[in-house]
């Protein structure tokens, strides 16, 4: 997981507003689209090209001013092949009037999917990885996203006996599944003749927020986790006031969910020096990573 | 004036989109407003607060697509004076609809000035300056901008006998009034009273546009042109296509204008090496530079 911008509300002190690139499953996908982002993913030598899914967490522009300039490029570029697009239902509109007073018609098509605030749900899955929506606690409607790796096939264990396993027997046995005979009986059982899965990644997107049981729960037992840190615990008052969230607050949010790890970003513009956010997530969730520009994160196991 | 954005429709090579700060008379005009001109300000540390006024030559992306996080900014950074925007009435569907979405409404006025395509007008004036739209030759509605200082006072010559008239009559020969009796005759000539004026300054902003005559025509007189140069002449016909110029014809716009200086600028992202973008059009208009992010030009006389 890439980070190509990790401001708040302003683009100051050299950052820039909320983007980020997930890689998995032969996947790019793109969460937020803040201004100048496509500088970014230049600049990060990513491709617009292989980009095929934008997620959009809600409508405040340092979220989401990046996209028609990045949607009129890859017009420009002549792109073809559809784009998907998860968002509320204004981005919609945005969009469409942006390019009907350009008087331009994109050379590909732009598939919206409409987000719904108010439960989880999910919004994208082919047969490597599964996207799934679910509730912020902001201003304005917010969803923060969940990205899980699905099963692949099992590997078979050619140390054991499988020649003389038929071949369609074989194929069940990698997706799991037991051979019965005509009693009900287990004649194959797949754990005998595949080697242990590898555990699945996941990654929580925990867009702007303040901090909610809500968005605790939904992200139990995910690993890697991004939830924004927009003020320091001095500036409480004024994250409650915003609906955002302490660095301290997204640390709690970690530790409460089982988190493996977690990432803060969407810092306020009033910090120039950002460890101090750090030490303030790490009393509480130590291990804890700071969202900067052009960093990587893998998803661990 | 201040190069913010020297590119054509994509941000490529470093540069960025069309943008263009102008201070003429103490204001700060900003012209056109491509993805990241915020980031370009805070870069060349030009204070958003002194913006004014902003000119948007048309609705094509990379002319405005700046706009609504530099507003949002404003509004961020408690902004409290009016803005004046002036542009073609579809921006405002698309701001509008943007604080619409935010749930936001600025706290301050933005206050719209529609342009109109088909006609050579005054669409700013105080006691110092005055602004005119004109129309390009371009796939969608656009016009270009000419900015024109006013004639200040002029000052008393003070080595004539000045003491022994009445201070109405001098207030009336700074203005340039020559000052009649009864009769119809003059008894105090201007001319003989006052310092010759100093040359006024003027700057034209030639928008994305084909090659014009009636562009040419507008520009007379104007000292220091900016004209679009999207291609070079090998590209011709994909700037007749798109309805662009190449670096020599805008060189001979400058050349039939009779411009003192031109800066070409809007170069298509094909173009690594400006230079040659530049030897094209000093061969028909000597006195060409080329508009890079962060340079400056004077207004001359």
């Amino acid at each position: 997981m890439l980070i190509l911008g990790s401001s708040g509300a302003l683009p100051v002190n050299g950052r820039f507003t909320t983007s980020q690139l997930l890689s998995v499953a032969n996947h790019q996908f793109l969460i937020d689209c803040g201004e100048a982002c496509q500088h970014q993913l230049r600049k990060f030598e990513v491709s617009q090209h292989k980009i095929n899914h934008i997620f959009v967490s809600h409508l405040h522009g340092d979220h989401y001013l990046g996209l028609t300039g990045l949607l009129f490029s890859m017009h420009l570029l002549h792109r073809e092949h559809d784009l998907h697009l998860y968002s509320f239902r204004g981005l919609e509109d945005i969009l469409l009037a942006q390019f009907r007073h350009a008087h331009s018609v994109p050379h590909f098509k732009i598939v919206f999917h409409p987000l719904t605030e108010a439960k989880k749900e999910v919004i994208f899955e082919d047969e490597h990885v599964s996207v799934e929506s679910f509730p912020m606690d902001h201003k304005i409607p917010t969803c923060g996203f969940i990205f899980r790796e699905k099963p692949p096939p099992l590997s078979l264990d050619k140390s054991k006996d499988i020649g003389s396993i038929p071949v369609e027997y074989l194929v069940r046995l990698k997706r799991g599944e037991d051979i019965l005979n005509e009693k009900g009986e287990v004649t194959f059982r797949s754990a005998d003749y595949t080697l242990p899965p590898r555990p699945l990644r996941s990654y929580a997107y925990c867009s702007d927020t303040q901090p909610s049981p809500q968005v605790v729960s939904a992200i139990k037992g995910i690993d890697l986790v991004y939830h924004e840190a927009t003020f320091m615990e001095s500036e409480i008052s004024k994250a409650r006031e915003t609906r955002h969230s302490t660095a301290a607050e997204a640390a709690a949010v970690a530790r409460d969910a089982g988190a493996g790890r977690l990432i803060i970003g969407h810092f306020s513009a009033r910090y120039k020096e950002l460890n101090l956010l750090l030490d303030e997530a790490v009393k509480i969730f130590p291990n804890t990573a700071l969202a900067l520009e052009g960093e990587s994160f893998e998803l661990t196991d």
